[in-house]
C-alpha cells in the first residue's frame, strides 16, 4: 500500500467581494490529488485536498518541500502500524521534518491541503464517510447526522447599497439558512450600523446576525464598535483587532456583552493556545473559529481540540472558518458547534454536496466514502483537470 | 526613476550540520536582484537581497504575489515623496496589499528578501553605506564604526567529539571572536554539560559562551537545563522552548539567573510584542534576536524597535539572528547590541565583507554604498548568475 504520485496545481478563485482588509480579485487556492496503488472498483484510490479561501495557493512549499518529502519516505513510514491504511499523523511528521518551530503561515496551509487529501484517502480505504470515521476513532462512535451552518456574506462591493444587502440576506434565508454574517469595518461606524439595522429588519428573531471586522480595528475603534454593537441582539462580534493582538481582544472581551468570535487567522496549536491563555475569551460565551485546512490540517486541529478540553472549553464553542465539506465532516464527527458557509462565493470549493439543501439552518452529511468531493460535480471537474 | 525588472532564484546551501530540531542538508535561500533605470557608472543600479538561513527559499510567494505587485504598481507609488529615491515603506505596503493579517511565516521571509534589496538600492542611490543612511535617518547621524559579533557554531554532526568541538571553538578564537555559541538539546543533559565544560576550558574568561536549544524543550526539560546551566558563567541560554510558548519562557525567566535570549523564530511586530508582553523577559538581563531578513524586513523591524522603546527596552538588548551584512548594517546604524556570525557555514551568504577581519570580537563596517554585497566575491557570483 503506497502513494504512487501526488498531483498539485493552483486554481484561480477570483471574486469581486471585499472585506475590511483585502479584496479577493486575485485569490487562488491549491488543489492536490494523492494517487495510491490501492485499487477500488478497478481504479486507483485517490485522496483529494484543497484549502480554505483567504490565503493564497501554496505551490512553492508543496512542490519544493512537502510533496518531495512524502514521495521520498519509505511507504511503510506513512502507514498505520497494522499497515492496513495510511496514517495522517505519521505523514504529518514526514511533511514537517527539517522544519523549524514557529512561523506558522503559508506552510500551515500547504500541510493542511495535503492533510485533507490524506483524511479523504483514509476514509475511502475504510469505505466510510469521513465524519463517521472521525466519530469512530475519536468520539466513541457518536456522530451528528447534520450540522448547524451559517451564511457568511455581507461583503462590500462597489455600488452595493442597503437594499442590495437586504436582498442578499433574503436569498440566504430562502436557501434555508437562519443565521447570517455580514462584514463591518469597511465603512464608517454609522454606515455599518445602518447595514446591521437593515439586516436585523428582515431576520425573524434576534441572535441570528453575526458581524465580522476581519481584524481591522485598533483598540479605540474596537471598543467604540463594541459599545455600539451592544445595542443589538447579535450572534457574535468577530475579529475586532489583529488576530495576534491578544491584549486588544481581552480588553474588548472585558468591555462587551456581545459574544466574541475569533481564531481564523491563527494557524497552529501554539497560536491557538496563546489565544486561550491571553485573549480574555469566555468559554461560556465566545466562539473559536480556527480553520483546520489553513492550520496544518486535522492532525494539528485534534491537538488544538485536546488543548481546549484541558482549558475547560467545550468543542461546541468551535465553529471553524472555511465553509467547505472538510470542516463539515469534522464538525459532525467531533461534535463541534457548527460550520461556516459562503453561499455563492468561493465556488466550487465552498459549499457542500450537490442536492443536499440547507434545511432549518442545518446541513446533512453525505454517505459516500471520504469527504464526498465526488458529490460536487463542479469541484470534481477541478480535480479531474489534475490528471 | 523606476524598477525595470526583478530577478529571483532559489539557491541551495546544504550543510552537514544539525541543531536540536533540524538538519541543514536540504536548506535553500532565495536571492533577488531589483534592477532599476537609475544609471551609475554607465550601468543600471541594482539592489541585491537574500534572507537568513533556517527557513527555505520563497520562490512561490515571490513569483506569484510579491514581485508581480511591485512590477504592477505605478512607479511613483514606490518612490519617496520627493521622487528622488525608492521608498521601502511604500514598497512594503504594495507588497502586502491583499494579504490578510496573521500567519507570519514564509511570507515574512519573502518580504524580508525584497526589503533587503530595496534598502541596498536606497543606500546606493544616496551613495552611502547602509549603516550610515540608517544612522542619518533614524539616529541623528550617530553610527558605530564596528559591531560586536559572536561566533555561532557548536552544531552537532556525525562523529564530532569533544576534542573536535574544542578545535572548532579554537578556530573561532583564532579568527578574532571572543564570544561563541554552541547548540544544546541534541544530546543528553549530561553530554551537553560535558560539551559546555570542554568549551569553557578554552575560553579566556567567563561570560563568553552562549548555548542554544533551538526551541526544543518542554517545560520540565527547559527548567532542568536552566538549573544545570546556572552553575556556569554563560552569556545566555537561547530558545529553551517553542518560540511561541511565552508561558514556558516566562517560567524559565523567573527560575534562572542565566540571561535568556530568544526571538529568532518570531517573524512579525505582533509576535515580537507578544513576546515582550507575555514572555517574562527582563529588559536589564535578556536579549532579543528577532531577524529582520526573516520578519518582513527592516521596515517591520523599525516598528519592532519602536515598540521595544515604548516597553522600556534598550536597542542594545537586540542582537539579531542572521549572521550577514544586512543585520551588521542595522546593528551599526541603529545602535543594536551586536550581530550573529556563522564562521564557515551558510557561505557565501553568511559573513561580512572579504578582507575585513574580526578583531577583538568586533567587525568594522565597509564604506561602499549599499549593503556591500559587491565586497563579497563569492556572494557576487551568486547574484551575477541571476543576470
Amino acid at each position: 500500500m503506497r502513494i504512487t504520485s501526488i498531483r498539485e496545481k493552483a486554481v484561480s478563485i477570483p471574486s469581486a467581494i471585499r472585506n475590511a482588509v483585502i479584496d479577493f480579485s486575485e485569490m487562488t487556492v491549491s488543489v492536490v490529488a494523492i494517487v495510491t496503488d490501492v485499487v477500488r472498483g478497478g481504479r486507483p484510490l485517490i485522496g483529494y485536498g484543497f484549502h480554505s479561501n483567504g490565503r493564497y495557493a501554496q505551490s512553492g512549499i508543496l512542490r519544493e518541500r512537502l510533496i518531495p518529502r512524502l514521495l521520498k519516505a519509505a511507504p511503510e513510514a506513512l502507514l498505520s502500524d497494522s499497515g492496513e491504511n495510511f496514517d495522517p499523523f505519521k505523514a504529518w511528521r514526514v511533511m514537517m521534518s527539517n522544519e523549524k518551530p514557529g512561523g506558522h503561515g503559508e506552510r500551515s496551509v500547504a500541510v493542511g491541503t495535503l492533510d485533507m487529501a490524506l483524511w479523504d484517502l483514509v476514509a475511502k480505504v475504510e469505505e466510510k464517510p469521513l465524519y463517521r470515521l472521525l466519530a469512530d476513532r475519536f468520539r466513541g462512535g457518536v456522530a451528528e447526522r447534520d450540522v448547524y451552518v451559517y451564511a457568511a456574506g455581507g461583503y462590500y462591493y462597489p455600488g452595493k447599497d442597503l437594499s442590495a444587502l437586504q436582498d442578499e440576506i433574503r436569498s440566504y434565508l430562502g436557501m434555508g439558512y437562519h443565521t447570517v454574517k455580514i462584514k463591518i469595518g469597511g465603512a464608517s461606524l454609522d454606515d455599518d450600523l445602518k447595514r446591521i439595522e437593515a439586516v436585523l429588519k428582515i431576520l425573524s428573531k434576534g441572535d441570528e446576525l453575526a458581524v465580522d471586522a476581519n481584524g481591522r480595528f485598533d483598540l479605540e475603534t474596537a471598543l467604540r464598535y463594541a459599545d455600539a454593537l451592544a445595542h443589538y441582539p447579535l450572534k457574535w462580534y468577530e475579529e475586532p483587532g489583529d488576530p495576534l493582538d491578544y491584549a486588544l481582544n481581552a480588553e474588548v472581551a472585558k468591555r462587551t456583552t456581545v459574544p466574541l468570535a475569533t481564531g481564523e487567522n491563527l494557524f497552529s496549536f501554539h497560536d491557538a493556545r496563546n489565544l486561550v491563555r491571553y485573549g480574555g475569551l469566555e468559554a461560556s460565551r465566545d466562539y473559536l473559529q480556527i480553520d483546520p485546512a489553513l492550520s496544518y490540517g486535522l492532525v494539528e486541529y485534534l491537538r488544538i481540540l485536546e488543548m481546549l478540553k484541558e482549558h475547560g472549553w467545550s468543542w461546541r464553542r468551535c465553529i471553524p472558518h472555511g465553509g467547505h465539506q472538510m470542516t463539515l465532516h469534522i464538525a459532525a464527527g467531533l461534535g463541534l458547534g457548527g460550520n461556516e458557509a459562503y453561499p455563492g462565493v468561493f465556488e466550487p470549493f465552498g459549499g457542500f454536496a450537490d442536492n443536499v439543501p440547507v434545511e432549518n439552518g442545518r446541513v446533512r452529511l453525505p454517505d459516500a466514502p471520504g469527504i464526498g468531493i465526488e458529490l460536487k460535480a463542479e469541484l470534481m471537474k477541478v480535480f479531474q483537470s489534475l490528471a
